[in-house]
Order: structure tokens, then C-alpha cells, then sequence
């Protein structure tokens, strides 16, 4: 038995076990079997591999970013808010094992019984830990009459505005959770979710949900900054997420903040817009029309008119660029200094039926106050954004992020008790 | 300037520029400058990422699997059958440079000229070749009345016929051209099919497209067998695609296998399935019950009654097992020896608007011909596995898998001159 098993105590294990029946599993429960079994071997991948999952914060916002995303935003289908707590628990049990390359139960026979479901799904058997993190948000509408909440709702936590040339699908927006799953290997990230979708059986069940796959952010600048399928450098700009101060002011949700909102403190807010990039248009346009349109240069990711990618691009700079260029318009000069860290990625869905491929940026941004970063920033982009000619937002967002759990805590206790 | 580069010859280097054009992008050419300029750096990322292009048979097929693929059907939408030979032609000269990791033209200013669109799109700047492999092939729909080449159609390439419990959708299904582009990272392989779709413009449009990844298969025994979405290892009984004698006898195409297809010597066929896999239902079932749907153990992959994955399953073992279990009805021994080498992968597709993740199995098989192993094995399994309750074929798609090249040789030369 690990540290972890240890601190989760005896009531989280069988709280593990209890849930296979929550998920509608008949499980013969051994007393003395430990129901995290050790399904995968964290050792044979190298050490490095496997992201803490205790903190003051969650994994999952300034970890350096992993090369998968499965995001997935979940209704609550229950109207007893104790189930929703219990929900979490579960989650944070089974997370604590995901992350450190465990399978949650059995993958096998459950107690030499056959005749059970396995615990595990076991495709993630044999896989390594692969930095897997599991980070978990509430939405505004947990926060409607269902659940005696609406009080605690904070003021930033609210819907969207609508935005001047939104297309979005319904069926892509919204959800009263949010898990993002992160990892360097997507089948170790599709088995987490997959996971925390089967222990959500009866309580909660999946809205959307979205693949993305390299990198189109980077929260760490000592890394070469990845590249967009736009084929322009992603993410230089991103506040560092290893700069303590910076994520304070500007990710984590402080003390006070906000009355109704002291449960997030040392949480954020999470802005998910499910962005389509007409690639085709785009390729076709020239170099230079291209480069206005970000307002950097495509080869090195410089400010235009500056040679390097990290020449600073101060207010002064940011004059000279294009008015309307994508980088002008978000700048934080623009916006009283507000910053985002933005944690996106690509993805490719098939084709549109149309001859084209279906590709596009899965924006993820966390964030102190919507209110104050992502929604101006938007307001701007939407109207007056160069780029708007190759682009169209179809889904869409906004959580609270709950705080990091310490040793032996959950997820949301600090709002559901 | 590369082999590859040399060994293509200046004509093959004017084409690579005067594709630009074909594709709709005012490209303007100096005579000395390399065509394949180095986008990316092929050292950085250490020796044996490059699969070697030129060969006998295509890369892609016996190559290792890699951990991605992206797989695009197109459709032909020129009636000029010269203009399919150009297509192939440019998908060549751009394949060897894909594959080696360079871009296909310049990703900044074409010629110094910031009004030209830059002729490669640039997100694989900086990446390495990671085993890209690149394997296009040709559907039947190309041998119907509009270029003359309905007298080389081997018989071999026919349209699958109806299997019972087909839900296929039209839009994923057939395609007159095909490409299945590998690479170990997801980036490498869009970018790959990206590149060949631009130089279709004009000739050839998307029909249908997937990403898959956590290879569903294993053609080199020596690599543990991944497992597939429900949780078992698959590939285990795939035949060995280091052995030439056994791809000689099932995968590759024969010299007097039909006198209309002499032009397809060295090449093979490809059936693609897109399979759902309801894993909610799946996961419901006692392991007693997934075991003998399959036929063999979950934590192993034993043949049931045997111990160890790799136990020799021969006729008589067979006999042993379930008569619905999905490795009964699949087994050599069923039908006549025939045997086919899968190369699938899995996929997640988002949610399917009921509360599900909508995942499968991008099934894919290359074999000889057709008629003696997909289709007779398909139709015992659409008839009797077990596994049915628990999938939906809802595409599909056969390809001949053109002969490989040598030095200066090109796709489809022996079939489209
Ligand atoms: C498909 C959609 C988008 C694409 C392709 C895109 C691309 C880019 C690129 C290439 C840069 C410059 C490099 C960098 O600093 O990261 C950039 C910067 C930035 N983008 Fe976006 N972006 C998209 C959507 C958005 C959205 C929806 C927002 C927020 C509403 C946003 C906010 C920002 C910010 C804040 C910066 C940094 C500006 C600065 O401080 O210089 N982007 N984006
Ligand atoms: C979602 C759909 C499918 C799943 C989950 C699946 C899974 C499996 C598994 C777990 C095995 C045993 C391990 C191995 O030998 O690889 C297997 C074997 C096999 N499957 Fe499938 N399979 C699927 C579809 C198909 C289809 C459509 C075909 C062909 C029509 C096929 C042909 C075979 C063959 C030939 C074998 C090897 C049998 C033997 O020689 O023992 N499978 N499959």
C-alpha cells in the first residue's frame, strides 16, 4: 500500500469499492483487499513522470503542459446535492490512483469472483503514469435552485455574455462539471475520464466532450514554444506559469476576493471555447496578410517590427502593430494588465462533409475573474480580431476550478462540506 | 541538399514548386532555390525516427505500428486522368520529403516575397520525423467509367459487400483515393494528410477522415500487444510483419495473382472499418462474460484453457472455445488459412449527445486479397460474435495499396503511367 492509500484511510477504500455498486457493478468486497490495486508500474516509465496531485492548487493549470487533452463537462442528474458531494469523493479517490499510474480496483477478477464486472476498464494496464492530471471545475448552472447553492455562487462565476459572431452548438456548451484530463500518453487521459465518467453513473453523465492533442500553449517558457495549426508559435506571450507571484495575481482566486466565494479561494476560473480554424482560407492567404493578422512573424514568433520571440512587447510596441491584429487586441495593456494563462490545444474532428478537414484550437484559459480577463479580451477579439475572417467559436464554457486538496482531503469540500 | 532531393532530380524539384500553383497559391520560383527547403531538423530528435520511403512494398504497412494515425479518404473531382498521375506524381515528391522530416516548400516567405502564401503550412516546424509513414492506396469507385481504367480492375477490388448489423453512414464510407499517415506524433501525421489534401486542391477533395491513436494492434510480437478500449490485449495473433515469407503469402499482392491487376505486384489491399464500441455496456459485463466473447483471458490474453498470451492457438485449441467467441470466428483455421495484418487504432470521438463518450476502433487490415480474408471472416463474425452487442460497423472503405518506389519512382506509375 502506498502513502497515498495510507492517507486516504480505510473509509476511502471502501468508499472505492462502494462506488463499482454505484456504477451499477455488483462488487464482492474483500475486507482486507486493497481496492486500489496496483494495475500499472509507475517505476517502469522513469521517474518525473508522475504530477503530485496534493496541493494548494490542482494539477493541471501551471504543470508544464502535456502533449494530450480529453476534456470532458458533465450534467449533474441528480437533484440531491449529498450525491454530488459523494461524487467528488469518489472522483478525488479514484484521481489520487489515476495520477500515480494506478488502475482504480481490479482490472481483473473482482475477489477471484468472475462473475463481476472488472473495476478498471484496463486499457491503461501496463501504460505509465505519463504526467496524467486530473483538474475539476464547477459550472454556474451547479449553482441554479437545484442544490441550495445559489448563495455561494461567486459574482464572476456567471454564463458567457454573448459574443459578436459566436456560432455555438448547444450540444458543445456548458456542463455543471468539468473534468480536464492531461497526459503525455491520450490513452492514459481517455482512461481517466472514461474512469471518472463511470464512477459519475446515476449522478452525473457526459454533455460534451473534446480530444486535443499538441500542445497549442506552453506555460513554461524555457520550452520551445509549440506551434498552432495556424503554423504560428502558440502561447509566448503566457504569463510563466513557474512565477509564483504572477499566478497569484493573476490565475489563483484570493481570500477575498469575493464573500460568496471564499470556497475557491486558491482555485481559478477555467474559459473552454471550442474554436474552428479554417485551415483551407488560411493557407491560402499570403505570408504577410498572415503575419498581420497575429501581429507577429510566422518563422520566429517575434513582435512585427521586433526581431526575437521574446522581444518584449510593451504598450509602446504594441502601438505599432496592426489595430487590428490578434496580439494588439489582446494585450494586457489593453485590458487595465489583465492576463490569462492560456492552456490550449489542437484538434482535428474528420472531415465537414464539404471536402474540408475539421480542425480548430480547443482555447482553455485559466483565470482570476472571467470578468476581467477572458471576456473583455473576447469582446475586443470578436469584433474588431483580423482573425475572425478564419475562425468560429462552436463551444463553450466557463467553471469555477475548485481549490487543491492536502493529505486526506476531496475535491469540493470546501463548498459541499 | 539531401539524397532524396538529389535522386528526385531538378524536374521532380519545379513540381514541387509548380504545385503551389495547382493548389491555388501564387507561388514565384527561383530557379536555384531548393524546392524542399529544411523545415525541420531530422538530428535533433536522434537516429531511427525516419522510416525509409523507397522499397519494394510502401512503408506503413509491416513498418512497427506507430502510436498515431490519421486516415483520409478522398474523392477525385477532376474527370482528366492526367490529372490524377500529376496528383500522385506531387503526393511523391512531397511524401519523401514528409517523411524525412522536412517541409514541402518554404513555411516562411516564398523567395523573400511576404505576398506569396507561404508554401508549407508550418505547424511541423521544429518537430521530428517521428516515423512518419505515408500509404495511399485506390478505391474501386476509380475503375468506374471516367478515366478508362475499368479493365485493370482486379477482381480482388471490389466494393465490400452488405455484412448483417452494417450501420454504416455514407459519409464515412469508400472514397476513391485513400491515405493512412502514421507517426508517433499527432502533429506530424495532420500535418502530413494536411500538406497532401492542399496539393489536392483542384483534383482530389476530403471524403471522409479519423484520428486514431493507442495502436489497437501490433505487427512486431517483440513490443508488449497494446490493448484495445476494452481493456484487452489486441494483436496479439496478428501475423509477424518481420516475416517476408508470411507477407508474402498474405499481405502482399502476387505478380500472377489477376492478369488485370499486374500493376498492383508488391502492393496489397486495405479495408478500413470505423467500429463504435459501446463501452458503457461493455464495462457492465463481468469479466466471465468479456472473456468469452473474445476468447481469451483480459489480464494475459491467453487463448482461453491456455496459460500464456503467445500459447500456440492451433485448430484443436480452437475447437476448445466458445463457437460465438469473436477469436473462434476470426481464426485462420475457420477459413481456409487466410490471414490478415491489422494496423488498427482506437479513437474517441467526443460524446454522442446521450451522456456516452463515443469511442471505437478504427479498424484496419491489409491482406492479400479481400475475397479469401476480410470478407469471409467479417461474415462469419457479422453473423455470429458474440462482440456484436457491444459494436456498430459505421464506416468502411477498400483500397488497393499501390506498389512501393524506388529511386525516382513514383505512386500509381504502373497503373496510371
Ligand atoms: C483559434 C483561435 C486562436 C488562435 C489561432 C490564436 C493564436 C494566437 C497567437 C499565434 C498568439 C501569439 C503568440 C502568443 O503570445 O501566444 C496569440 C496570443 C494571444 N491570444 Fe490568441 N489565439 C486564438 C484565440 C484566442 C482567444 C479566444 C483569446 C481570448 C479571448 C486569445 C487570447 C490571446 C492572448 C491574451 C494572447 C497574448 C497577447 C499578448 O500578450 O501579446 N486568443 N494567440
Ligand atoms: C471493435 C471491433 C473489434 C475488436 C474490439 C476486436 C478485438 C480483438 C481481440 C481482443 C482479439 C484477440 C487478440 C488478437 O489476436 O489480436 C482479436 C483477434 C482477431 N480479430 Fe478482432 N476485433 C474487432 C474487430 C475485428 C474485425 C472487424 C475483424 C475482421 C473482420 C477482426 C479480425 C480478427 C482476427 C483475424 C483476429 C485473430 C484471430 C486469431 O487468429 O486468433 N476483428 N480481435
Amino acid at each position: 500500500m502506498t502513502t497515498d492509500d495510507a492517507a486516504a484511510g480505510p473509509s476511502r477504500r471502501r468508499l472505492l469499492v462502494g462506488l463499482g455498486v454505484a456504477a451499477g457493478v455488483a462488487v464482492g468486497a474483500g475486507a482486507d483487499r486493497a481496492a486500489v490495486a496496483l494495475g500499472r508500474d509507475p517505476a517502469a516509465s522513469g521517474t518525473g513522470d508522475v504530477v503530485p496531485f496534493e496541493g494548494a492548487h490542482q494539477a493541471g493549470v501551471t504543470t508544464p503542459v502535456q502533449a494530450h487533452l480529453h476534456l470532458a463537462a458533465l450534467d449533474v442528474v441528480t437533484d440531491r446535492r449529498e450525491e454530488v458531494a459523494d461524487l467528488l469523493d469518489r472522483w478525488t479517490a479514484a484521481a489520487r490512483a489515476l495520477v500515480a499510474g494506478r488502475a482504480v480496483g481490479e482490472h481483473g477478477a473482482v475477489d477471484g469472483d468472475p462473475l463481476a464486472p472488472p473495476e478498471d476498464t484496463g486499457e491503461a494496464v501496463g501504460l505509465p503514469p505519463a504526467r496524467l492530471t486530473l483538474t475539476v471545475g464547477v459550472g454556474p448552472s451547479l449553482f441554479d435552485d437545484r442544490f441550495g447553492l445559489a448563495a455561494r455562487r461567486p459574482a464572476a462565476l456567471a454564463e458567457l455574455p454573448p459574443f459578436a459572431g459566436d456560432a455555438l452548438d448547444p450540444a458543445r456548451c456548458g456542463g455543471d462539471l468539468v473534468v480536464q484530463a492531461c497526459a503525455d500518453d491520450p490513452q492514459v487521459a481517455v482512461h481517466a475520464v472514461r474512469t471518472l465518467v463511470r464512477l459519475a453513473a446515476g449522478t452525473a453523465a457526459v454533455r460534451w466532450a473534446q480530444l486535443g492533442f499538441g500542445r497549442a500553449s506552453s506555460t513554461d517558457p524555457s520550452v520551445p514554444t509549440p506551434r498552432n495549426l495556424f503554423g504560428f508559435k502558440d502561447g509566448t506571450a503566457n504569463p510563466d506559469g513557474r512565477d509564483a507571484a504572477a499566478m497569484a495575481e493573476h490565475v489563483w482566486v484570493g481570500e477575498d476576493d469575493d464573500p460568496a466565494g471564499a470556497w475557491l479561494a486558491g482555485g481559478s476560473y477555467l474559459v473552454a471555447r471550442r474554436v474552428e480554424m479554417h485551415v483551407e482560407t488560411w493557407d491560402r492567404s499570403p505570408l504577410a496578410e498572415q503575419e498581420q493578422v497575429v501581429g507577429r512573424s510566422k518563422g520566429e514568433g517575434a513582435p512585427l517590427g521586433l526581431a526575437r520571440e521574446h522581444d518584449v512587447l510593451d504598450a509602446t510596441a504594441v502601438a505599432g502593430l496592426p489595430a487590428t491584429s490578434h496580439v494588439a487586441l489582446a494585450h494586457p495593456s489593453r485590458h487595465g494588465g489583465a492576463q490569462m494563462l492560456r492552456r490550449g490545444y489542437s484538434y482535428v474532428d474528420g472531415a465537414d462533409g464539404l471536402g474540408h478537414l475539421q480542425a480548430g484550437l480547443v482555447f482553455l484559459a485559466y483565470q482570476r475573474d472571467p470578468r476581467r480577463a477572458f471576456v473583455p479580451v473576447q469582446e475586443a477579439l470578436s469584433r474588431d480580431d483580423a482573425m475572425n475572417e478564419y475562425v468560429r467559436h462552436t463551444g463553450s464554457g466557463v467553471w469555477a476550478v475548485l481549490p487543491g486538496v492536502g493529505p486526506g482531503g476531496r475535491w469540493g469540500s470546501t463548498l459541499l462540506g
